[in-house]
């Protein structure tokens, strides 16, 4: 039979970055195609132990059905922490725990945008941002960044160009392709600008505490004058990604429809965890453990780009992120990103291409290059074989 | 400031079921309200020692970041256990891992109805299911049932009635919330007019393990003749709804598309429960553990029937369900059943009234009765207060 599907479903509805990551796990292949954390940091002892402890106090509650908005216990130690680390000063009726941050970008782009809306991101931006935002019919535009991330000026442009603007998404924090961050009074005037606009502006933090070099900037969110900026993050970054555990920060009245949303959506969010993690923040040092997984990305950060500095063409731009887990490579010259994606895979090292990460047309030769999940000795020869590939497809 | 929500979030966004269930949870009011499992039927032990494995085993594949289609040892767990229990056979590429059965539900409505499109369901139905379809803009059709689910003329004039049909949701075993079960002649029907009339079938069957009395039933999808019939069940009702597990087995290429969604949905299903559910397949005799549940529900429910004989005015109607967590009650003479729960509330018990069930006009003086999660003392307590209530209530 043949399946009549609903307009959401993407045509084709192929995981164009699916076949990329399946042609980079080839064994032969250094891919720094991925997005995945070091495992070898995943607190597995200490996890264990929490999770133990969760079953002997709590065992049936875990396992029974649970509240949409999250656990109470988890949901105060959350605002503890955004309190501490991210200046954001939130209560009960704020947050909402939600089954990875991925689902809080679902349920933002449920309840706000309707068929035909704009949403404004940063171009590029995080991929499966755009995968999502597309099933609820948006007209997703990018808008021009900097090295400091988005660019006010042309923002406030496409607010005026865009009065449809139902949602506005960044991650101004190591951002995901690029590495960039934004600087503090570049987040006062983000925030504003929402507000003068009247437009939500979704602030998606995973990476904010991955900081291995400079000065912390202060969330967009704490320059919210009036509630347009709701800020969500993640344990996956700091934790462990496998257990789907994000949250989302706003105005009790967006909490509440968010809710009601998730109840539709899975109920709730799976409570062994929920206890697991609770039990586990209270039991052990978390900053501790943030720091070591910073030294480790910090140092595959500088392998990554003193490679680059002696093995890429002069030519070839990048960032030089001081936290996150991806940095943006620019190769001027070359068209087809695709084509040189192909061309590396037969030196045996791969990235992913630029094109995904924009909406509409991309920047030709962009791609980007994973450092978190890269074996130290692994990373000099991959950018090695790389600059060797990049060399070749310059010259022809 | 002022949201301006999508048209996909529900007006007044309260959330009714809720309401009730809040003001049930009082501790002087004897509840049959909820729809949870006995948690003193859950296997904490069992499930610790099986979590335990998972993390010596598996711990950091565990927390790290999975695939949306789920683990495959799992998933081959589970299309063994529905080969043996359902008749249903299937390979690895027509299963998916979900967050929880209502995750399901979503994905389907995401994938399949346009705004406007009709979806079919029984009337009345699993009002999780009518909030999650509305949330994609369904034109919900309640089709009539007789004693053994929906009826299959009435169906067959519902679909003609409406071209525009595309998607039929169904509970064919001890339904939520009547109790009632469809016999297997009907349920070969059923799966034929599916494919006769080209629309896709969704069949949920969350209690089918779940039987007390009288003989199984094969599911519809075991009568399917061409792959309109999708089949989904979870580990909520026999293991533990607060984990979220459950799956959908459907063609390939409707798998391919739910796992695109799923995957801008939550990226994938929490590992850790995956990893933890399916070591506790492996050691523990599942089939068991299942004969206990039914046993003591079963128990339940006769205490439960038992007093409605005793103490129910004799014109009150009630199903007698085989199997599952609920039966339903009907009140002739009852116009206003939300007024009737706040009658019973002051003779501390509760109920669901019968209406967020319906899919436009609800049945008068109907409501649903919880006895999976009512301790035995409670239960003839509980009937003998609502007894009281009725009477009071019909000579009024």
């Amino acid at each position: 039979m043949t399946f009549k599907f609903s307009k959401r479903v993407p045509v084709g509805g192929n995981d164009a970055v699916g076949a990329i990551l399946q042609a980079a796990a080839d064994p032969k292949v250094i891919s720094f195609a991925g997005g995945l954390p070091a495992p070898e940091m995943f607190p597995v002892k200490a996890m264990k132990e929490a999770t133990d402890k969760a079953f002997e106090k709590h065992g049936r509650q875990a396992m029974q059905y649970g509240s949409s908005a999250g656990l109470t216990e988890l949901r105060q130690l959350i605002l503890k922490r955004i309190a501490r680390k991210e200046d954001v000063h939130a209560k009960l009726e704020n947050v909402l725990v939600t089954t990875g941050s991925e689902q809080a970008i679902d349920l933002v782009g449920k309840a706000f945008v309707n068929p035909g809306d704009t949403v404004l991101v940063e171009q590029p931006t995080y991929l499966c941002a755009l995968n999502v935002l597309k099933t609820y019919g948006a007209n997703i535009v990018g808008v021009p960044m900097d090295e400091d991330g988005m660019r006010m000026d042309a923002l406030e442009d496409a607010l005026k160009a865009h009065p449809n603007t139902s949602l506005i998404y960044s991650v101004p924090n190591f951002q995901n392709p690029t590495g960039r961050t934004m600087p503090a009074e570049r987040r006062k005037k983000f925030a504003e600008l929402a507000s003068k606009y009247d437009v939500p502006l979704l602030e998606d933090n995973p990476y904010g505490e991955i900081r291995f070099a400079g000065k912390h900037v202060p969330s967009v969110k704490s320059f919210d004058p009036d509630g347009h900026v709701f800020y969500m993050s993640t344990f996956s970054k700091i934790l462990a990604p496998g257990f789907r555990l994000g949250w989302i920060v706003a105005e009790p009245e967006v909490i509440q429809k968010l809710t009601v949303l998730k109840q539709s959506a899975d109920l709730h969010t799976d409570n062994l965890v929920q206890y697991a993690v609770t039990e586990f923040l209270k039991d052990n040092d978390v900053d501790a453990h943030v720091k070591d997984i910073c030294n480790l990305y910090g140092k595959r950060k500088k392998l990554m780009t003193d490679g680059i500095k002696k093995y890429f063409p002069k030519s070839v731009k990048y960032t030089n992120p001081e936290g996150g887990m991806f940095l943006w490579v620019t190769v001027p010259g070359v068209d087809d990103t695709v084509a040189l994606f192909k061309k590396c895979l037969k030196h045996n090292v791969a990235f992913v291409p630029g094109d995904p990460f924009f909406a509409g047309k991309a920047d030709p030769g962009t791609f980007r290059l994973n450092y978190s999940n890269a074996k130290e000795d692994k990373i000099m020869v991959g950018m090695k074989q790389l600059g060797a590939a990049l060399d070749e497809a310059l010259k022809n």
